[in-house]
């Protein structure tokens, strides 16, 4: 199993850290491939460009991107792990989603309309946040990132499945409870691959 | 009134341009006093890094990102004019609001909740699709950036009064119907002001 695992926080020591080196160990247990994208430490630039915009048109891809896209095509699962900000993820995976899953790439437009072009993949977006889980159920935050960002990418993109796993109010529960959120991660990851 | 206009497209030649250049026209006319961010233009840095969470603590906010607080406290309108990429704005932007939009500035956590800081002003998203209103609406876009953009953002900041205009299909429509929806924008924006 090949597996692009992409990383998008700035403190090293945050939980986000911990999420992804959990995964990391729960692949590498059954012997897959991993490709780990750390953004900030790549220095990823998430601001697609207007020669960004004409590489698509005249097959003049920059460099950076062709890369992300080559392993993307490698993989047979990708994996983002991330906080919420503001009910999406942060500019710099939102500007990874923009430059790398691009037309021609990830979808095409024909006759009847949009087609995904990554098909047979699988995904799945793990993210944490500061709300509880009732605030984040009054304000709808789990559909609007399933619709708007799950759904919206992989399923447009023509993954073969993906998911959305949120670890709450990660902030402000105690040290017990954020390790039984990694135990439980370990099941999901079990269950996922 | 005091206007802060938020431009972000990559390509100076696109419609995006042309819904800037008339906004700002009709808000010269009514002799309102603008600031404009091309954030294109500005190389905006939408990353926000483990110092900019660091500063939020202890009161060593960025220059660049202090800067902008400034001109948001100081207007009494935002507007906002961007394209719709993924159901979202693009990255650039996303990562002005990660940034600029902070806790401590934009909104605060008090005993009853969460607790917008930008009372009293007015907000307008701008968006440009490549969908067009049928599809937009099969797709419920409409609502998904109203929910996970327009009131997350504008509505959690307090702000009094905020509205999302998009116009459809902009690159497959034709020259007339681009003129029209520059028309109706020049109406839109007299009502809005």
């Amino acid at each position: 199993m090949k597996v692009v695992l992409i990383y998008a926080h700035p403190d090293p020591r945050s939980f986000n850290a911990a999420i992804a080196a959990v995964v990391r160990e729960e692949l590498e247990k059954i012997g897959a491939e991993i490709k780990f994208k750390d953004l900030y430490a790549m220095h990823w630039n998430p601001v697609l460009s207007a020669k960004d915009y004409a590489g698509y048109d005249n097959g003049t891809t920059a460099e950076d991107i062709k890369a992300e896209q080559t392993d993307i095509s490698w993989a047979d699962v990708i994996i983002m792990i991330c906080p919420v900000w503001w009910n999406s993820v942060p500019a710099i995976l939102k500007g990874y989603i923009d430059r790398v899953f691009s037309i021609g790439f990830a979808y095409e437009f024909t006759a009847s309309g949009p087609r995904g072009m990554l098909n047979g993949k699988k995904a799945l977006l793990i993210t944490t946040s500061g709300v509880d889980k009732h605030a984040a159920e009054q304000s709808g935050m789990m559909e609007l990132i399933n619709k708007s960002l799950v759904d919206a990418v992989f399923g447009f993109s023509g993954f073969a499945g993906y998911q959305h796993k949120n670890f709450f109010a990660v902030p402000t529960v105690s040290d017990n409870e954020r390790q039984e959120m990694l135990t439980e991660l370990r099941q999901f990851i079990q269950n996922f691959i």
